[in-house]
């Protein structure tokens, strides 16, 4: 959290949306004004239009280390981790193709991800499993709501083709061990490889690590990785990194249409959107450690006027301090009678915050925050 | 058309895109401004949004005479064709679980087509008939550039369960009989109703449609309608009509995740680009018959002076006066050895004009002109 008062009362729900930073703003309206051409037209306006694209890309690639001719544009995070998990089903038919000298197997493609991903994780994933397209294996995160190497690791079979874990989890701000993963996977990869397996692909959600701490594709050993524009005081778009695209790590398309994005991600660029996703990752590439920094300060104070409020003994925070996390998470459950969460923010009339994602229903009690103090 | 100079030059390819009008600019920045909460969230910044949304949809709602609730926000014109196409798959396979007293079938699903949809009809289609989902009739446009109703309905089969014809070619402007097809399909859906057949969803891209002449989802007997922002002075989103969606009319979620419109399209939704299409659209209801008339008359004047300018012999129109047509679209083709079309507008420098779709490649001859001149 930045902190935001908004009229009259404090914004603590960034990890639901963040307002959009002045200078995106400005850059989409720009945009709006003045590149609103089809990037596809070879005429000025068209050009002005795919340039600016062009220049975004090279932000955001800057901002997690990857190259910009990795990045393709989606409609948003939801989009981005779709397109991953559908796309390996095709992965694992091609993949059976090109062995065909294996004998024929009705082994299904098999998934690996933990319990507290993000609805658009787990519910593709839910869905491909359903229609019997798909193996799945969900782990568990460990009490510190953390998953540990190990239990992903265990479950990799031979059909083991996809492991997605997030980077942070949107509700207790818990930074998983994504590139511990993904070392071990490079070496259980190079294995696979001289047995004629399927390689493993590894993707990671980065909705809630961008902005807040240092995401770097490279140091976290990634195949994909998902950005989602307005966790970071961006648009509501987001864009995929794939590593290699195509070459080094298959990308299928979701959409079939008019060839944009190389055929990836087909349908009219929406350039203005992509240039306040630019600006706000060139805002990070600028100023990540300063964000940081106030970020921690002020999620720091709060917990200690928590403390201060409650009495110590009845603020209890839903991870341990041995687990790293997020820089801008509080994640609190106040002990005592009355005090249910809802109730609580309800009489909180200067308090903007919540109980769980966004997306869930309003009252309930958050399912991750139940599996995290189990 | 509307007339647009820009840096001195005439711009004459809005089926390509448009500028984005200004009061829909303004819309838009308010919205990033005062609407950036998460739609889904309670809190005031949370409502303002969901508002602005519902606002939105009841715009675009009065612009095609449906109902709100009816229309489903997607990222554009592509997603909005690929969600009812491979919808299509999922259609026909609980059709055959409803009716599972009958005898297992290997028939797929039925497609009907035409020969001059766009990408982001013909591809999606294309894509699961090589992989074997589905079943493809694709019927040629006569001379005229206009598909013929017999021509569509002589195709269908009893394992026909989409038809899909655009309202009006991007290419050509001519406007197809996408009424009668429908009228025509709903009496053939009443026979196949008693005789226990799937029913025939009929869906119609109106991307070029809208803003130019006059949209009712009532009149064109459709079920499944595809706005596009971007073709009338809106931002670079759409959204998908579908009548009595979910009763009436199937919808088969493209994207699985947070639940959001419904659950038929999850993904934090765009407010700005959302409370921008409302603004767009509310600008159509208004201002229809004045934007018609202004692009007949300028587009007759252009082809009046092209006359004068080749003369007569030497301009051919794409498309015969006795077939409807966009009022804004002019297809000509120029009759001379040099005269070759990207040759021809690459030394017009005051003219941005195109010889085809923006997403097909630059400097080939379009193959929908082909087709219509064959
Ligand atoms: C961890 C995580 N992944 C994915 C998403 C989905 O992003 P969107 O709803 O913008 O598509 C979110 C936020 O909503 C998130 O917190
Ligand atoms: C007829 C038609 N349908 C669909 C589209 C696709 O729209 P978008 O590229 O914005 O997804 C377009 C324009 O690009 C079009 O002209």
């Amino acid at each position: 959290m930045r902190l935001m008062v908004y009229d009259m009362a404090v914004y603590l729900d960034h990890n639901a949306t963040t307002p959009v930073a002045e200078p995106v703003v400005q850059k989409i309206i720009d945009s709006l004004n003045d590149e609103w051409g089809n990037p596809s037209s070879g005429y000025l306006p068209g050009t002005k239009s795919k340039n600016s694209i062009a220049e975004a890309r090279q932000h955001i690639a800057l901002m997690i280390g990857g190259k910009p001719e990795d990045i393709i544009f989606t409609s948003g995070g939801t989009e981005a981790n779709n397109m991953v998990i559908f796309g390996i089903v095709s992965y694992y038919e091609d993949w059976l193709k090109s062995v065909s000298f294996l004998k024929v197997t009705n082994e299904k493609p098999h998934v690996i991800t933990t319990n507290v991903e993000h609805d658009a994780v787990i519910l593709p994933i839910r869905h491909l499993e359903k229609t019997g397209a798909i193996d799945v294996s969900i782990i568990h995160v460990s009490t510190r709501g953390c998953v540990v190497p190990q239990d992903i690791l265990s479950k990799i079979s031979h059909t083991t083709c996809l492991i997605t874990v997030m980077l942070a989890n949107n509700e207790t701000g818990v930074i998983m061990p994504v590139e511990e993963i993904g070392r071990c996977i490079k070496e259980v990869n190079k294995q696979r490889k001289a047995e004629n397996l399927i390689r493993i692909l590894y993707h990671t959600d980065a909705a809630q690590g961008v902005g807040k701490i240092q995401v770097d594709v490279q140091e976290l050993n990634v195949d994909y990785l998902t950005v989602v524009g307005h966790k970071f005081y961006g648009p509501r778009i987001g864009c995929l990194y794939a590593r290699g695209i195509g070459q080094e790590t298959p990308v299928y398309p979701l959409l079939h249409g008019g060839g944009q994005e190389r055929g990836y991600r087909p349908g009219t660029e929406n350039t203005p959107m992509i240039a306040g996703l630019g600006e706000a990752a060139r805002l990070v590439c600028e100023n990540l450690s300063t964000y940081s920094r106030h970020m921690k300060i002020i999620r720091d104070y709060l917990e200690e006027e928590l403390k201060e409020a409650f009495g110590e003994g009845n603020v209890i925070f839903n991870c341990s301090k041995d687990v790293r996390r997020l820089p801008n998470t509080c994640s609190v459950s106040l002990i005592g009678v009355e005090l249910v969460g809802h109730v609580v923010l309800s009489k909180c009339a200067h308090i903007m915050a919540s109980i769980g994602a966004a997306c869930h229903a309003q009252n309930k009690p958050s399912g991750i925050i139940a599996t995290v103090l189990k």
